[in-house]
């Protein structure tokens, strides 16, 4: 019997308004499990998407998921419900952002059911959502090959103790370097992910925005460049992508060595770094594979010493 | 005729006092000129000092910067005068640091004078001291093989058109990010030092602290990672430290090329991370060529994908 392969990817489908100096737009495409399946989906494997939507989630974007053979069967609608709905404003520099709203709707209810055809998917990834729901996904689960989970802030002030459950399971934590210094209380970003080593998981990666991101496992220390970009659209999503594409490639190579995480992150930072030149998950309907190994060997050479 | 070798480094020496959440230290031995030689002097080429102090500066001090090699007939003692001091306090994290006090004392009216046996010293390096005096060295030496020149956010706010007459001269500017920014007016790190390029080095290298650094010219890019350290014990002086070895490193290989530059600002961060073990240039004193070796192996291993 050929082993099951693809992606399960839980997080949440948003309908987004977002403001930069130069534009605003209202109920584009959003959310964490969007923009990682979306990333995903560049790497030629399946991918099956976990969430929840409400009835006035537009068609046009549930069809483009699956132009992309994003598998929608765990995508849950609920037909009286409206889809979670977030607005945030970025200052000047992108370095600030401010959440104007954030409306949970059908996310405070969801309790999410994996499809049969879902459960044997060996590559898992929990992008940002509930810890408890995040639990609930793994212990839905048979015997994944790799767990990886990502988180937020919110969810380390508020759910603290359901979260560190959570990460107790899983292979590898992503998260932010704010997000390592909170949850450990440490200073030291070295510090702060080795400490969250001893929570369970065998590798963090942290993430540095325009400063890269470093993986730290017992034995082992990389450093992920940023792309260089000098035209920044929006930034929304950026981390998700990131995790999503790192994903996808991992799937796509089918190991889990240090080198092809490695890779991983890498290219996890390349669909990033064109996800950030337009609003919603605009860029990535024209990116085309050349053009991610392109950015790819320019990191390559932008390290080479 | 055997052509000159060795590198020349102007900046400051000073007596600083350093207060870090676990401890303070007074009149220790620092400055720009300082950190940057002792650095410098790790790589076997003649380090040529000038700069100034006042009749207090301690014999010991002077003593250990000629254990190093560090010629300091280009060091003016003012008998009359007293030396620079500093005062700092860091932060729990580091990354916030107030100055307590500065007493420029024999600065103010320091117009260095090169001796002779200076001006043909091929690798100039301009370390953090006011803009006009910067440029009085460029006057004085003779047909540099390479200028490069550092700077901090006072004189960028106080000297703003003087110090962009130094940059006009310089191959390399070294600067750290909010500086960059601070220059420029540009809130992009990218594009910031982009538009330095315009002002007229060839190159920028922007310090980034525990994100490393990045050297832009033209047509390259180069990210440097930093030193993966959980033991930080004072930071000052680490960009001076880091410009030093980055100095010494190309006066020992004696090119400037894309490669050599990329080596050298490797070399720069591993020594620089050493600086930072301990306070003052105390950790420099027991630190060995194979423990530099060692480090740079490891960043090399750190970037490899």
């Amino acid at each position: 019997m050929e082993k099951m392969m693809g992606v399960l990817i839980a997080g949440t489908v948003t309908l987004d308004t977002v403001q930069t100096p130069q534009k605003q737009v209202e109920d584009v495409l959003g959310g964490s499990g969007t923009y990682a399946a979306v990333a995903a989906s560049f790497f030629g494997n399946p991918v099956r998407l976990v969430g929840v939507v409400g009835a006035d989630f537009p068609q046009p974007y549930a069809d483009f998921l699956q132009t992309r053979d994003i598998c929608l069967d765990g995508l849950k609608r609920v037909e009286n419900g409206k889809t979670f709905r977030w607005g945030g404003r970025y200052a000047e520099d992108f370095n600030v952002r401010d959440t104007l709203f954030t409306e949970l709707n059908v996310v405070v209810d969801f309790h999410p059911v994996l499809p049969d055809a879902y459960k044997e998917t060996p590559y898992l990834f929990l992008a940002n959502d509930p810890p408890q729901l995040q639990l609930s996904i793994i212990e839905q689960a048979s015997n994944p090959k790799l767990i990886v989970c990502d988180t937020m802030d919110f969810w380390i002030h508020e759910e603290r103790e359901a979260l560190k459950k959570t990460i107790e399971r899983v292979d590898i934590l992503i998260l932010n370097d704010s997000e390592a210094k909170l949850l450990t209380g440490e200073s030291n970003l070295l510090r702060a992910a080795r400490a969250i080593l001893r929570y369970g998981p065998k590798r963090v990666i942290v993430k540095k925005g325009e400063h890269g991101a470093i993986s730290i496992t017992e034995s082992s220390f990389f450093s992920a460049p940023a792309y260089p970009l000098t035209d920044v659209i929006d930034p929304t999503g950026a981390g998700d992508t990131f995790a999503g594409g790192f994903m996808g490639y991992l799937t796509s190579v089918g190991d889990v060595s240090e080198g092809s995480i490695r890779k991983a992150m890498i290219y996890g930072t390349v669909v990033a770094s064109f996800n950030i030149e337009d609003f919603s998950i605009n860029r990535q309907k024209s990116v085309q594979l050349s053009e991610i190994e392109a950015r790819y060997q320019e990191l390559q050479e932008a390290v080479r010493f």
